[in-house]
Formats: C-alpha cells, structure tokens, sequence
C-alpha cells in the first residue's frame, strides 16, 4: 500500500507528524509532496521531511491521500497537479483523509457536492458553500472519504483512515 | 487500560505527541505527569498537555509507562516520585515504553542491569555504564521494557509497545 501526504510550509505539525508515522507503523509506504520538493517548516517550527515535488506527484502511483492542516493548504491548493491528485483520487474511490484545513484542497478539486464533511471552524463555511453537508464530529467517514476537524481528533482520523484502508486496499 | 507519560518542558515534541494519540487511538486512557502538573513546552515550541503533578502520581493506577525524550528527561529524573514509579513499575512487570533520552529516568531508577535496550546514541555510554547491554537498533523489546532511540524510530516503538501492552494486559 502507498499513501501521499500533500503539505507546504505552515503545516499544522501534528497533523503532519501523526499519520505519516502512523501510515509507517501499519508498514505502508508514504511519499510527502511539497511545492519545492524540499522540507517544509511546520506552523511551530518542527521541520517536515518531503522526498518529491507536487508537480511530479501522480495519483495512479497511491492508494490513499492525507491532506493535513495548518497553514499549508492555501500554498498546497494554487497547485494545478495538487488539485488534479485530488480529484482523480476522489474520482477513483480512493481513501482521502482530510483534517483541518486540508478539505480547503478539495473545495477547490470541487469534489465534496452532497459530502458529509467536517473540518476546521474557521472555513465551515467554504466547506458547506462549496456543496457538503458539514457536521461538528471528531471524524465523518463519507465513502471512502474520511475528514476531521483539529489536531485533538488525529486519534479518530486515523483509526477510520487506517480502518478504511485495510478494507479497501489489498496489501 | 491505563498509560501514564512522565515529561517536562523540553520534551522532543514528537516523542510525546505520537505516543500520546497512538495510545488514544487505541482506546487507552492517558495521563500525563509533569513536575508541576501544568503544560510543559516542547523543545520545538509545541505545547504539551498535561493532567497531574509527578508527585501526585502513583504506579498502581497504571498499566503501561511511557518516557519520551528531549531535554524533558533531566527534569524529570530529579523528582523522587518519577524514580519511584519507574522502579516500581518494572519490578511488577509492567510495560515501560522509553525513546531517545527517556532513558535518563530509567538510568537514576537503577532498573537496567542486564537488560537490552537501547536510546539517543548521547547518553548511550551511561546506558552501558548503567549496566544495560546497548543496542543500535530502532526498537529493542526486552521482557516488558521497549526502547528506541530517535524520531525516527517511532513508528517501531510505539507498534512493539501496543503489541506487548494488547498481550500482557486485559482491557
């Protein structure tokens, strides 16, 4: 199984942190894609390691996508290929878990039309403006679509993206 | 089942972090002991949450103690009680999961004669000194007592400690 989280500087470091050695202790192989292809800078200071450009990312390389949070996304969605990934990974029935800011990608793959979906507060209303069905919980699993609000939540979000992936994906 | 983490400011931020939602995920009940019983900050800035005073905590209430690393350890191996419950939980045969410099606490417990383990290649000559047989490897599992070394060890750390702690305790 390979999983590829999409992040940028200003990433929420927790959500980055957590699920790419949660990915790595289940023994799935993660690649991290960042605008430059080099380590980004967490919001609080913690480096986070990347091995390839967003650019050069295709989705038909993975069988589940982690978007985290922060203040990553704004700099991760302006990506023609990020927004391509996402919705072809959408479109695929892939496992695409999503935390905090990180839905602010797929508003803008324009794949979350009649969703159940959450995310952080602070953009609900992108996220119901953008077609989904937004609700308050510390993880919605819509499909093969799984999505939380805060770093608080990793514990869920990854029991569901984890539960989600052993049940969709041959190893 | 119950997991106690013993930190202090300066704590390797990723090593309480993981852990800490790890075992929530896993439906275990966490408590985190500082010297104050107030949130401590981690080394990189991130802050840490915590419930009880080190000196209020007591081993009985425990099942699986969790030592993360950083500069946190040298904080907490000067509190008697820390001591005291490290040695008391490894003479019961509890699962005591240490990365990195967590290994200080376990140094001033005196518990290492003759064990396997292993931690941050810095302090790893008052490991040997402490009479432990050193390892350089990720994780070294000997008897209830799991150790790993960096960062970049935790995925193995925390698969090996949930695997003891499923196998050697009952919900």
């Amino acid at each position: 199984m390979k999983a590829l989280i999409l992040t940028a500087d200003g990433v929420e470091d927790s959500e980055f942190f957590y699920p790419y050695y949660r990915l790595q202790e289940e023994g799935i192989h993660v690649d991290v894609a960042t605008p430059d292809g080099q380590a980004a800078m967490g919001k609080h200071g913690y480096p986070v390691p990347a091995n390839l450009k967003i650019s050069d990312a295709r989705a038909d390389d993975y069988d589940l996508l982690v978007l985290p949070g922060g203040q990553g996304p704004e700099k991760v969605r302006v990506i023609d290929n990020a927004v391509k990934i996402a919705r072809a990974m959408m479109d695929a029935g892939k496992v695409v878990a999503s935390i905090c800011h990180g839905v602010q990608t797929l508003i803008s793959a324009d794949v979350l039309k009649g969703r159940r979906a959450t995310c952080w507060k602070g953009v609900r209303d992108d996220l119901k403006a953008a077609g989904a069905d937004y609700r308050d919980e510390e993880v919605v699993v819509d499909g093969t679509l799984v999505t939380s609000r805060a770093p608080h939540d990793l514990p869920a979000f990854m029991r569901e993206t984890l539960a989600l992936a052993t049940a969709t994906v041959s190893p």
